[in-house]
């Protein structure tokens, strides 16, 4: 065994870089939460004034507040904290479906909604999406698929699931309108808002859902892992019923603890406390998506005056996340000894990361936080790697 | 929402104090792993460079390196990191057992086993303690509890968990021969490791153990939540089985993502990396367990000194988890305004914490990791206290 490997662990990504990883933008710790981090790094932390056996009614620090304000803040009633978003969505999933019921979920939708929906062994009926170039769920067609469900297994979908954003092209769902369409159906809605809630604002009353999971570390500045389940009085007791299980020669029960949390979320350290303190940045921060996305939207237009470049989804599009269908640096990647990897190096000596390395034909990236000045760098640079590959570049309109 | 509360967040527990606080002894940090959190605090920092979708296969940093030391260290065969030992609990009942099936555990289990018995639908048979004032678990009794369970539901159980060091008395179970008992009966053997493994040495393939759950935060030097589940040949394939579940438009399907740790376990950051900088230490300090344990009797000893003080457990005690009954202290608080939160107070005054605030009639404390110094700092703070409050102390033997 050598140990020697553990020594002195660096990320090995300068943080003097732009990163680009569209699953990283949104967790960037703020200041405040890092020092959070640091204070709150040993394991049991936030247990040190913990008298209610659970870490979410913990007052000092105050996590019971914060979570009355996140309820707030998502316009939902009841908030609990869970080791990141999939272990929300299987909470949810556990807490209102049986083994064997049906689900009917977006076909954008994340691995870790069909990994919870097979860990609570349900069936799932995808809702298609329109295919190349857009991409886009039509609302509509959750209503033809719960239809569907019905005539095949005698009775309605046990849940809905939308994926607010997807994480591969970026594109906005309307969830309103799907949130419509199962309460006409009286279909349980669970919104997925990992790639929105804590960048975008939310309001989950008025998307009518009735189950809200999020992600701390995907869009919340918070440390991994960290995920939101939120939810509605009407189902409040139900998705965080308490424990009712006893011991046969003890007696012993554990009444305050709730199920589908296994008693008390894990989050007791970095992830709840970086999340508390980034959550001030983070009610700020919601309020300038729209420049977000302008700052997206200005270099989406900037890599399509490279000649062969596409985005992909919606356009313009309406989220940092975007994705492009790059060709011509895949014909590069041919003729060069790195192959797909010349990308990653050309953007590297730029001192860019986060395009997936050995990507070259399409990619994703998110400009969520950059300043303008990092994105113009930015568009400058693939322009850059382009004409020196003798890739055409339009004129700028 | 008065975000104010939420700025330049602190424990409020002096770090120049002695913390005695059971749950987190074992879980302060290293200085390599307060380093490493920092270096990895945003979310998904770890996967930078994840080429093969899934946590535990990260070569830079090296958690696969990680993920297959640690097994050599457990002596078990195969590693997975999960979002705390309780998830790690759930995961191994989740794939080994059958909803409506009865397990057999220790009356002395945490309240994550039975939550976790619960989340799986599972009924539990336990095997009952001594009582008062041992409470230590017969191992024998396990196959008194197999064939009772035999005998009422036509078939062993279908899992036996027994909790190797117990969380109230810190009594160490005797795991061997409740392992050679399981393999006798043939019934798979969970052996709970959260105060065991990472402070003291463990050989899982010695103790007959199929299923190793452990906690990062509580005995590893890690940021939580920081679970490890190890298993060995014969049922890694089964417990750490991978995803089947296909879209029925898409045809999208996961391969690579394995069902109990939805998909890819969420400790991409802090949780993980801390384990990882703190493991060349977690292995060195095994071997000085005895030394751990020496200490506890000493303070154990000191405390006794006090007239109606009374070690509560296993004599002389095999653990630095050690419980005390202390009838003195509880009648002092029916004397003060503070009633037993005196206790506390006076422990404060003395730069003493983690007694549990308010606790006076019993209490238990954990000196893992303390020096030899810090330990008779401590005996000498509860003789003052005692003293103090007029109560009589003995001779030192």
């Amino acid at each position: 065994m050598n140990l020697d490997i553990y020594n002195n662990l660096k990320r090995g990504v300068e943080s003097t870089y732009i990163n680009l990883n569209p699953i990283q933008r949104g967790g960037v710790l703020t200041a405040e939460a890092r020092k959070a981090v640091l204070e709150f790094a040993d394991g049991y932390s936030v247990c040190d004034y913990c008298f209610e056996s659970r870490v979410d009614l913990v007052q000092k620090p105050p996590v019971r507040n914060l979570s009355a304000d996140i309820a707030e803040f998502l316009n939902m009633d009841d908030v609990r904290f869970t080791a990141g978003c999939r272990h929300a969505k299987w909470a949810a999933m556990h807490m209102v479906t049986e083994p064997g019921d049906t689900i009917v979920l977006d076909s954008l939708a994340h691995y870790t909604s069909y990994l919870a929906a097979e860990a609570n062994q349900l069936k799932v009926v995808e809702v298609p999406h329109n295919g190349y170039p857009e991409f886009t769920i039509d609302p509509q067609m959750y209503a033809e698929k719960f239809e569907e469900v019905e005539r095949k297994t005698g009775s309605l979908p046990a849940l809905a699931l939308l994926t607010h954003v997807d994480y591969r092209y970026g594109n906005v769902a309307d969830a309103a309108a799907v949130g419509k369409i199962c309460k006409e159906y009286g279909v349980p809605f669970l919104l997925n808002t990992a790639y929105s809630s804590g960048i975008m604002p939310i309001d989950g009353k008025k998307l009518g859902v009735d189950f809200l999971c999020a992600s701390g570390h995907k869009s919340w500045a918070a440390s991994a892992p960290m995920g939101i389940l939120a939810t509605t009085f009407e189902w409040s007791q139900q998705v965080f019923e308490k424990s009712t299980i006893r011991g046969d020669w003890s007696g012993r029960g554990f009444t305050k603890k709730e199920v589908a949390l296994f008693g008390c979320s894990p989050v007791f350290g970095a992830p709840v406390m970086s999340l508390m303190a980034s959550f001030p940045a983070v009610v700020k921060r919601v309020k300038h998506w729209n420049e977000e996305v302008e700052n997206a939207r200005y270099l989406a237009s900037q890599l399509e005056r490279i000649e062969g470049f596409h985005q992909m989804g919606v356009k313009p599009t309406e989220h940092t996340l975007v994705a492009f269908e790059t060709f011509p640096f895949y014909e590069v990647s041919a003729t060069t000894k790195r192959r797909g990897y010349f990308l990653y190096h050309e953007l590297k000596k730029r001192k860019i990361t986060g395009v997936h390395p050995g990507m070259s034909k399409n990619f994703k990236l998110n400009t969520y936080g950059l300043s303008r000045e990092q994105v113009e760098y930015v568009a400058d640079a693939f322009i850059d790697i382009a004409r020196e590959h003798g890739i055409k570049v339009g004129a700028s309109t």
